[in-house]
């Protein structure tokens, strides 16, 4: 198969601005937002407009860029980099750019501050954008043979530089053999799998079909899934991930099939402060991400509503930590630090 | 705590006719069917309008003590089985209960053959009704102490005879400990859960919170589970059980996380006949119950969809098949067999 597209490039520097393709509008309407400081962004962030974790940290760090081209001085930098760090707690992609920003902007001088800020946002999407084409192809490998993979949530190029994380193995294997198929699990609440991979998948022209999440281990059970393949959102020192809620089950299915679960995203996704999964936050969301669809209440009302955004895999259930420098394959706290080093 | 009381009768005979509460009309609104014969009751039952195992088969059996009331003799006899028969292919109660009221009419004579059907399809549902109370103290027994329950679609009232069986052994549980509160699965594609289960606990007034099915590993795993208690739509002769597609998940959750996995059913549910979970049609429906919501599409236009009903556990995840005639723990071919005997 000829090389395949990125699907879509969802965050666009014109030099001055960021335009943020608006993903809660995906698939019916292609709405991009104009952002122009850290506020705007955070709020993009916060309403997922802009999500996936390597995408929300490109996205911060151009919000924080933007904020001090404005205002350039040490208040700007500091209170923007506090309104994007906590426009959401789970990944930790968010607080490692607007880091790298803050400390590039912090070696310059007043002067030229807004323009080291500005490159080093702009190093992070370029390094984002050649982390996925590595990650694709060590996943391949790590996946060769497999035809029918599994995927939740959304790990493309909506979420991610690049063609993303998770489906830049899915089309790199795609590349490799015409056979490869995509079961897309639509992830409630906010369907991210029916709306936007499934979307992505469409644009490039690769075969998918849908299902609920809760299809997906006996489908795996039934011997119709060859591999299971995922990005996250944190990654522990220890190889424990968190990442979209639902991916726990699908781990503990896969094991149980005998078929691999596969991990992939670039080291800022890894959390070495991180001991293990324990000590990762996870976010709880409102309840109208479950109790209502599009405004209207499906359960009766005012029913109670438990809504955390991620769960934890535990290492030993991970066959392997795909990322842009290499394969932890099993992650432990050994070879997750070996990546980090190397 | 005092008796909890079932919360609601979803099948009312009136000794002529079937009084039916539309499922897919809950929890918005509490609208009636009036069923007449084989055919509208075979439709009600393909669309969900009636269902849950044990129900299905209690209605099947007025429709077709309904048509020979209409036409007493052979053919309406035959035609109105198959039809029934043929409404809903996995829940093995459906089969059971046509084949009860038929043998009714055959052993009658012409004259009295409609009496007969009558009869017999008010046994069942005497006897559906019995079997509630009967699970939920025995389920009771088996789940003592439990007091977080986690459970999956709908097995209550509205699925089976009286409290129902999942439902009826938390009900059961709650008359007994006053801190029993209820994690209740949203249960995609067609969210029984969301719009039945939780109406019916509000209607008892026990607490309860919902979640998407695939935040359920994640909770266990956290330690904020007792137990799950799940219903069944057909139990093989070594224990597998085909349930509402999601369940197969659950267990494997609920076994990485040392909790008990509880499946309750009337031993109407059990299928000596199939040896084990491979021997079980898993009925796929259609695409439009994933991919759309409320007829508006999710996905984009003319997305591929998996959409199998149910799916198996193992004989081996499950922890007690609970009847009304007491408890296979484990459930294997022996004490299945036993069950079915006593």
């Amino acid at each position: 198969m000829a090389v395949l597209p990125r699907a879509v490039t969802p965050l666009r520097w014109d030099g001055r601005r960021l335009h943020a393709l608006d993903q809660t509008r995906l698939p019916h309407e292609e709405a991009w937002l104009e952002l122009t400081g850290a506020a705007d962004t955070a709020a993009a962030i916060r309403r997922l407009a802009v999500r996936g974790a390597p995408n929300i940290g490109i996205a911060a760090a151009y919000g924080l860029a933007m904020e001090v081209a404005a205002r350039p001085g040490l208040g700007a930098l500091e209170d923007g980099a506090d309104e994007l760090r906590g426009a959401r707690p789970t990944a930790v992609n968010l607080a490692w750019a607007v880091e790298r920003v803050r400390a590039a902007a912090l070696r310059a001088s007043v002067a030229t501050m807004a323009a080291a800020a500005r490159a080093e946002a702009q190093r992070i999407q370029a390094e984002e954008d050649a982390a996925s084409d590595a990650i694709g192809r060590h996943g391949a490998g790590v996946l060769a043979g497999a035809r029918r993979v599994l995927t939740h949530c959304n790990a493309g190029a909506l979420a991610c530089g690049g063609r993303g994380t998770a489906l830049a193995v899915v089309l790199a294997l795609a590349e490799r053999d015409p056979d490869v198929s995509v079961l897309v699990c639509e992830t409630r609440p906010l369907l991210q799998g029916a709306r936007l991979t499934a979307w992505e998948l469409s644009r490039v022209g690769l075969p998918h079909a849908l299902l609920v999440d809760g299809a997906a281990a006996g489908l795996m059970r039934a011997g119709e899934v060859d591999a299971v393949v995922v990005g996250c959102d944190r990654v522990a020192a220890n190889g424990d991930v968190a990442n979209k809620v639902g991916t726990y089950a699908h781990a503990l299915a896969a094991r149980a099939a005998g078929i691999p679960f596969v991990v992939a995203g670039p080291t800022s996704t890894i959390d070495p402060a991180v001991t293990d999964g324990d000590g990762i936050v996870v976010e709880e969301r409102g309840p109208e991400e479950v109790a209502a669809w599009g405004g209207t209440a499906v359960a009766p009302e005012g029913t109670a509503v438990r809504n955390p955004a991620f769960d934890i895999t535990p290492a030993g259930l991970v066959t392997a930590l795909v990322t842009e420098r290499g394969v932890a394959a099993p992650p432990t706290p050994a070879s997750v630090a070996a990546l980090l080093a190397g």
